[in-house]
């Protein structure tokens, strides 16, 4: 399982625009063929700082992501709204043992 | 969802012992009744370095899960092999829309 953790600072202003956006990502994105989760966050603490939790079954997968027209459509429309730019952190994840190509 | 991820930094000597005594927990916590996701991912740049990304679906669940016994196992197993205190962030999970009491 290929995983990366990324940081999204949202300027204040745009956090409802942001969520409305990341909706129409997610449910395109959990129907990718190697999909693992597509999970959304936000911080109690800061409801301007998001997580966005992706978990594919191959970095063949996780790369594909970046080509679909919904990432892109996201990507471009929320460009504007980010506080600061986006952090990914990738992750080799070990459990659940989901085999990856 | 409420989400935890939770950082650990375990000493390099004792990478493999964390990873066995990780896999008993996960195994136990996935079968817990309010939990979602009990993702174990390991840094590729860093192998010392850990995720544990917890998500139950209501916070009952979440505290329900360090009051049992594959947990407190895990942690006084574990204990002497941190590097560091480990790090909980708590999260709002808004998507996938699964309800929380």
């Amino acid at each position: 399982m290929k995983v990366t953790i990324v940081k999204v600072h949202v300027k204040s202003e745009f956090i409802e625009e942001f969520i409305q956006a990341t909706k129409i990502n997610h449910k395109n994105s959990v129907q990718e063929s190697g999909n693992l989760r597509f999970d959304v966050l936000q911080s109690p603490q800061d409801k301007s700082q998001f997580i966005l939790y992706e978990a594919y079954d191959s970095e063949e997968s996780a790369k594909a992501h970046k080509t679909t027209p919904h990432y892109i459509t996201w990507r471009d429309t929320v460009a504007d709204w980010m506080a600061s730019a986006r952090e990914g952190m990738p992750y080799e994840g070990l459990l659940p043992e989901i085999s990856s190509e």
